[in-house]
């Protein structure tokens, strides 16, 4: 059982200036992601895995047209070439080319020249945001339509109008694409992505380029656990995944899904369906120290993939991290949630997030026994303790007086954690400071007993 | 196992126009039973029952005086023919035929010419309500006294009255009435509204009327519980049929005591001894489903006859249900707690709450398997779910995913309700749609099991 | 087993007159030790235990220097003569004779002349409050210093000084005093005081004083559970008591540090170790008897003899009662914290909350059976309820009915305190009266089932 990952390695990010170095990164990956053209089917998700695996040796699989998913199964493969709205002059009031919101998607073929009064049925805008698109798709219902800003669509004079959507529905296949870093257990943390929303930056080109940064982070670490990336596209991606990995699925011991980490909104995390698993300690532990104003939401059936991960056959011990939740910020699935409302800041702090959660996870089963557990060792001697008496203590200090208190066999390291509200950091740095001068010692789980002779 | 109650059947009451229908029923009711000069014993509470029983088939019984009754006995009937003071010239400063509330309950007989003075100690105000005539009673201490207003008493002159009590304290029978609805199992639900108050219309023509109505409507349903309805005096009455019926208390799973329906209040939930029975987590959920502002109260020694039915020998499933709980609005026990102070309003919502209540009841312990439980299954297919995506949705589709979510046979209805913060209707009504495609499936709770295979 | 303890006797301190009684006479007892030289070892301690022996018959123990004391061993026994700094005229600027925080506690001998800029490093002030001075030691680490005000310092021109610090540190004894009242039962209720403070007057004159009177008072009476008073230097001296006396130790059934009861702030609790122990619910039920403002504090690794008391390999059910708790009032280690900072209505207090500790942890495990369990037994007739019914009930009459309520023999009297919310105090009278006319009985704990028959 490796014991290093008690102190923080060099090859992850440091917080402030090393941050904004790690942000910048992650900031660039989402510049090339953004413009692609991404569903739950086609190219454009696939060129998106490609430049991901410029990064990590992902592996890409794919699932035929057709292929039973449980209740559903794998839809035909939606391209689109060309879509646009042409008025009598012949000038494109909406094309596709401009932007990758203007077709809702899985939009059927069309080439029709109607009046506007037949046009209007197909036409969706945002009354409230009216130089906005929304997003929309229709990815089980057989539709065409087009997204535009209102004050395009008020724009528009009565009159015929040419409607092209040069779009094809064909068998072909679902792709999505997974990362599987081995650690010194096969139970697997799954951090998942959804990979089939189009230019859209928060939701969700940021979680794509921040867990990619983070895969790659993890690649060169010794670990634990085992950490399988997973970027698909929404529900029927992960029910894919979910049907065809039952095996993997069962070893996923702690699980997040991963979304919308560019906004500048507080980190907001969402219960898994038991509401007390240790995912579901760990992570407010950790977004505690990074600062008030974090939130926790429990459990609740809307959202994104933790629905299938927490459906009741699978039940998984799978949360939801993200900054603002989804609905939650007006840019929500318009095109104002674009390259300007992510930055680099926030992108490099929910990586640091993330490192930290990796940490703590690899550490919060770890129990130790204090080898001196009568009375207060003396941590003087030892160069562990300030020389002359008076008041006060520093929370380095104060995070060995905890250690040394819980290590009875009895605590986690995620439950010294719980219990002194000190962050996981502190307490590592003090086991390991304390297990290195003979005060504390690991034991296996099978050691532990809850109170020592 | 019948499972036609999670739709709402015709024979109760809706919300608006229909509940105004209801409330003016209620009311009529009321105005029938004010008048009656009730007491522990006597005529007044026979008189009542009969009414009552114009609605419903209860029946009466008689326990004879001296009857032991646990650490009690059951005392004399009391009767009161005539009750007055008279003055020098005559006047009847008190009379009983004015106020049923003038003569001291359970007073003794007297006839005599007294003083002022040696009057005073025997009449009974309330000087911060000088307007107002109080409520008293002395069943257990031989006494005799008269209730008037502050300022009648300070109108009477000094010199000598004619004290007139004509009553009886005679050998005979203390009255109560009951009506059994049988359900499909034995298990009882109880519901108790105490008969022993004269002419106060909140408490309790308000709780008598609300449970004459609610009887004769749940006496047309096909029910999973039996409902008991036991119209008795306080504390001795329910001693009474506590001591007689021990195995229909026995079977007593869940309990209300229901007064005080008819003031503008909020309504109150008391808990029950336990203060985590099923009736506790019901009653609460119930409460939400009508709106903010209703209270929880912690279970107290103090109160109606749930005193008696949460005493340690019989500790059973019983709560209090009322509007503002007695003793905290001013016109509690005094002669503004009349016709006027209730109203037909108050009185059909609180025939809703209770009609929602027991069909929380009857639903709370089903327990439903999702047929397909890995992932979630395809709503829109069926219709169950809007077919382009977007964001946003209805509380029934919200129900719908709550109610697949946590069927997986560890979570009873009531469970789900808890949880989901679902109303109980828009949750029954989820449950019947998935349960008629097929999506569900009502076990038995020997099938039960905490995880599906 | 003794059942004379539910009611009151007359050896102890009521509210009001006679506790500013008590309050004077612990004052007076301040005003004696607050003149001596106290440390972690020394004639300062033994002096101290002597005058606190004219109260109570307590043993002294003297453990040698160089007794290893698990990871610790007993330090020299310092000693000092005489302490000044004066300068290059004579003049004392800092004479331990005018104040025993003058001298850094444990400081070495030194004779030396040196200029002002040598000298600093061996002067400490407290900035922020220029005319006080600061409380230091340096028990581990030899080193010598001063302690003075901050314009003393400021006032010290340059030049030569006189520096003269006649003490020694040689091999002689750690003294401690112990005082036990035997009780009914052999299980123990630690009361620890600490011993090593000098002149501060409620840090900790003050917990000296109250538990010595408090020793004085329950020395006359008849007791459930055997109380030893334990007086000793704060670590060192808690951990010699434990290493000698494991025997001793295992028998502690519940405890408390007792510290800081001069200063005019609220009651604060600091919760054990397990923070559900009995002596944990006992506490804030006592303290919420006193009126509103007391705090609780969970457990936390720092503070005073708790931290070894605490510690994994005892985990002793003991936790710490004081007003404002250390560090958190400006006079805290200052030679502010003096005679007049604390107040005899304050210690007063103080005793009257311990004496009512004691009281509530005597009755807390004792359990009840409600003789007449089917309903609420008549009261009246057995004169302890109102014979004329109306509304209100006193404390009295509902501290009554819970007792009835809850002597099922699940609840324990402390259980019925929780569950009622009643002071002890009530409740002791009321289960008394229940019990001298037959309606409650004790039951051993054997004797206790969750439900009568």
């Amino acid at each position: 059982m490796s014991t290093g990952n008690l102190v923080r390695d060099d090859s992850k990010p440091a917080e402030g200036e090393q941050a904004g170095g790690w942000g910048r990164e992650i900031y660039a990956l989402t510049e090339r992601l953004f413009p692609l053209h991404r569903s739950i089917t086609g190219d454009g998700v696939r060129r998106t895995l490609q430049i991901m695996g410029e990064y990590v040796p992902l592996s890409i699989s794919e699932v035929p047209t057709g292929t039973p998913v449980f209740d559903w199964e794998i839809p035909k493969e939606w391209t689109v070439r060309e879509a646009f709205i042409s008025d009598s002059h012949g000038r494109h009031v909406v094309d596709l080319r401009n932007n990758n919101l203007h077709i809702v998607g899985y939009s059927m073929p069309i080439r029709a020249t109607m009046p506007l009064q037949e046009l209007l049925p197909h036409l969706h805008t945002l009354p409230d945001r009216p130089e906005s698109i929304p997003y929309l798709n229709s990815y089980w219902k057989e539709y065409w339509g087009f997204c535009l800003s209102h004050n395009t669509k008020l724009g528009m004079a009565s009159g015929d109008y040419d409607v092209v959507i040069d779009s094809s529905l064909e068998d072909g296949h679902l792709s999505y694409g997974e990362y599987l870093i081995p650690g010194d257990s096969s139970e697997e943390v799954l951090l998942f992505s959804h990979t089939c929303h189009p230019s859209l930056g928060n939701d969700n080109c940021s979680g794509l380029a921040v867990t990619t940064v983070l895969a790659r982070l993890l690649a060169s670490r010794s670990l634990r656990y085992s950490y399988r990336f997973l970027w698909a596209p929404s529900t029927i991606g992960s029910l894919a995944w979910l049907s065809r990995n039952p095996e993997a699925a069962s070893r996923v011991r702690h699980g997040l899904v991963l979304t919308g980490f560019g906004d500048p909104g507080a980190f907001t995390y969402k219960q898994s369906r038991s509401g007390d698993a240790l995912i579901d300690r760990v992570v407010p532990l950790v977004l505690d120290g990074f600062g008030p104003g974090s939130r926790i939401e429990p459990f609740s059936v809307y959202g994104y993939d933790e629905r299938q991960f927490c459906s009741p056959g699978f039940n998984l011990a799978v949360g939801r991290l993200s900054r603002t939740p989804y609905g939650q910020y007006p840019q929500y699935h318009t095109s104002d949630d674009n390259l300007t409302f992510i930055s680099p800041r926030q992108l490099g702090e929910a990586l640091a997030v993330l490192v930290e959660i990796v940490d703590a996870l690899e550490c919060s089963e770890r129990r130790y026994l204090n080898t001196s557990p009568y009375g207060e060792p003396r941590l003087g001697k030892r160069g562990l303790f300030r020389p002359i008496g008076g008041s006060g203590l520093s929370r380095l200090e104060e995070a060995r007086l905890w250690a040394l208190n819980l290590a009875d066999g009895g605590h986690s390291v995620l439950d010294m954690a719980g219990r002194s509200r000190m962050d996981f950091r502190t307490l590592r740095t003090a086991i390991g400071e304390l297990t290195a001068c003979g005060l504390l010692r690991e034991i296996a789980d099978a050691d532990a007993s809850p109170s020592p002779p």
